[in-house]
């Protein structure tokens, strides 16, 4: 047990909250910040896409007590639904039997997660917004905006939860030699909605995540609890079909009709939601040190960001507090040794799981339609089909495994290196599915 | 002629001043305003790195009209001494007959520079402290501290030319899609001073930049008007020889003692002015778009820092100044268009001097102790010195031309690639001054 500690994390979300339970579990005073009002007394925001929780948040939330309540507000999908043009719909699974990610929408587990964080004891101070952190004394100024009266808090610990525009990081960007870089991508997205059948069932199959490839524009829906769909359209701010390009509602309507006509007439109020819900930006963030001495630490999107193509954004930040958590068992009340090597450990991961998040943004949006890479993944998945013991996929040791995400970066571009080779190989298209080719990729491997 | 406008630069150094009497040749109104003193009027910092103009910055300035008063303040260099440990000093030209770069300390360029851009009209506003920009309706917000009643100007205009660590910028970067990095290198630095002798003459050539390079440190020296050089100790903050294991006098002594007895004995004050002036820390940033509309722009380090170690910051910061006045020659009363066009130019230019002085970072603080990579160095050498129309050296490029940089980088990479396959060949330590070699470079040029 550690010695009682008076602890502040400035954030409410996902990883703040889960932060908190952890917390309170080993016996501190913990007091949650948020700038912003309980999510559980007002109307999400129109902007989230749903979660895929996999095995690396489900271990966090099982080390924390709490995996058996979040289970009920889960749908698993075993499989990818592919809704490409002309063909019918076709499956993909994502691995063995009984391996599934799970949809859960952002708004109704941020509201479970605060309410177990006020079970376990945290207080939560919605509606108030930092201004300034004092980093070496941690201190928290808090106030109506930055040039009114500020509320001055004093804490031992300060801990920045508080996602991608992290006010806390903001403050430790103005240290000399903090390295920072946020890199946005020319991808927007919008959420747009399928309803629930008038008996609450689900218009689509439930236990898929549903994809409709179209280059480099796509659409995606996900399956919540109450029969609904929460869809995110990805699509280019600018250029030929682009946000930029469909604004009217009669844009909208051509729009849907020409890409999306099966889907088209199931989304609800398509020609209003699209033109209420905000188009958000997707961005990468990396930053080090994450930890200021004793007082401060960031955690999840604040310390790194990423975008959603691997949906291991939750997972990654879950997966920040289990690694926190071991290191306050390992090294009781030295909290400057828990920062460091949680810090340490974690970067070379985070970092990794950003570059596989950014390259299978690069390869949807890009490479889809090219055969010669179509071709690639057929090679791969036949070879890992025929040999598993020598070809794990990369997306299930992500997805489905614990094993370090620098790991499965290091192992995926090992395989990138031998693909390369084997795509070099004259008359590929004809022999792809040779015993040369299969010996071709055990060699290299072996070697 | 364009239209008059009401101007606000942001930052009175050396881009900043620069840019003053571009505007004011312009015929436009034109406020400075800095947060610190008037440099005119304060001993300067004790931090600055002397300057090296070169090509771009001349060009500049003749622009502007104010070449020959900055000529009268620069100590050609058209060589670098060698103090090498255990040989004597050896020389190495910088470029052709009359090609040389310009020693300038950074205090005496400044003071001189705001002289000129007050003569040509401008308004200096010092120790007024910029806290916030309303960039759409280019107004700025000064006052004594962030929390003190502000006062607020209105513009129809804005440069931030505030440096690294620009205000401006830092309002730009809060907003969505703008892409902006900061990288520190794990390398500090810190002045020293070599007084004149007596008679007012210098200590050293004084048309040397005079380096003793020691594999992960290295002193330099520059030459000032007054019989003083500047001189300048790159060392890692941390590690065996580092600024955090020279902390006492009796440490100074032992290290200088020990890596530069030879200059030891001149250096003024050592142990007084190291343990007096800062450790300094070098970074390199980018960003992006560096314009708002027809409102705001950024020009120099605001837009691009670089680590010193090409001796290009000034250089570039000025030609950003030079290309933004074609644009404005170009087009206009539109100030969109000359902001869009000048960051689009700009943008990969200073992308690839940012990458040029990385890697010669990189090069001097790494591989100058690897005989692979002398040897490499040796056979371009080489080359370039008998096939001069095959082989324009990188530095010479960089330097002593107005070529863009990302051509010079381009150039760089190729010769580069050329090299990699050269030192691969078997025995090259034996046969690199052979016929065969030169052949075989001359053969893959022109492939």
């Amino acid at each position: 047990m550690q010695k009682q500690k008076n602890v502040a994390i400035v954030g409410s979300g996902l990883v703040g909250s889960l932060l908190a339970i952890f917390l309170r579990k080993q016996g501190h005073k913990v007091t949650v910040f948020d700038r912003r009002p309980d999510v559980r007394t007002v109307q999400f925001s129109g902007r989230s896409i749903n979660l895929a929780m996999s095995n690396r948040g489900w271990k966090a939330l099982r080390e924390a007590g709490v995996e058996d309540e979040i289970r009920k507000l889960a749908l698993p999908l075993d499989k990818r639904a592919m809704h490409v043009e002309g063909k019918s719909v076709y499956f993909q699974k994502y691995g063995e039997e009984g391996e599934a990610i799970y949809s859960i929408s952002r708004g109704v587990l941020n509201r479970k997660m605060i309410d177990l964080a006020e079970e376990a004891g945290a207080t939560f101070r919605f509606e108030e917004k930092i201004w300034d952190v004092d980093m070496p004394n941690a201190k928290l100024y808090t106030g109506e905006s930055e040039k009114s009266p500020w509320t001055e808090y004093q804490f031992d610990l300060i801990f920045g939860a508080d996602g991608a525009f992290s006010r806390t990081r903001h403050k430790m960007q103005r240290q000399s030699r903090f390295n920072y870089s946020q890199h946005f991508i020319d991808v927007g997205y919008k959420e747009l909605t399928i309803p629930a059948n008038a008996d609450g069932s689900h218009k689509l199959d439930n236990s898929s995540f549903h994809i409709w490839p179209r280059g480099n524009f796509m659409l995606i829906a996900m399956p919540n609890l109450d029969g609904s769909f929460t869809c995110t359209l990805f699509m280019p701010f600018e250029g030929q079909v682009s946000f930029e390009t469909i604004k009217t509602e009669e844009q909208i309507d051509q729009f849907f009709e020409t890409y999306f006509p099966d889907i088209k007439d199931e989304i609800s109020n398509l020609k209003k939601d699209f033109l209420k819900n905000p188009t958000s930006a997707m961005v990468t963030i990396k930053c080090f040190p994450w930890s200021y001495y004793d007082k401060i630490t960031l955690v999840g999107d604040s310390a790194h960001a990423i975008v959603p193509f691997y949906g291991q954004g939750m997972n990654a930040g879950f997966e920040d507090i289990s690694v926190l958590n071991q290191k306050m068992n390992k090294y009781g009340d030295n909290w400057q040794m828990i920062f460091e090597e949680y810090q340490n450990e974690r970067k070379p991961n985070t970092d990794a799981i950003a570059e596989l998040s950014y390259q299978n943004f690069i390869e949807m949006s890009s490479k889809t339609a090219d055969p010669l890479f179509l071709l690639r993944k057929k090679i791969e998945k036949k070879f890992a089909q025929s040999h598993p013991e020598l070809w794990a996929p990369l997306y299930s040791r992500v997805t489905f495994s614990d094993n370090a995400y620098a790991e499965a970066l290091e192992t995926g571009n090992f395989q990138k290196s031998i693909m390369d080779r084997v795509m070099k190989v004259p008359d590929i298209e004809e022999k792809w599915d040779s015993e040369e080719i299969e010996n071709m990729i055990i060699d290299l491997i072996k070697k």
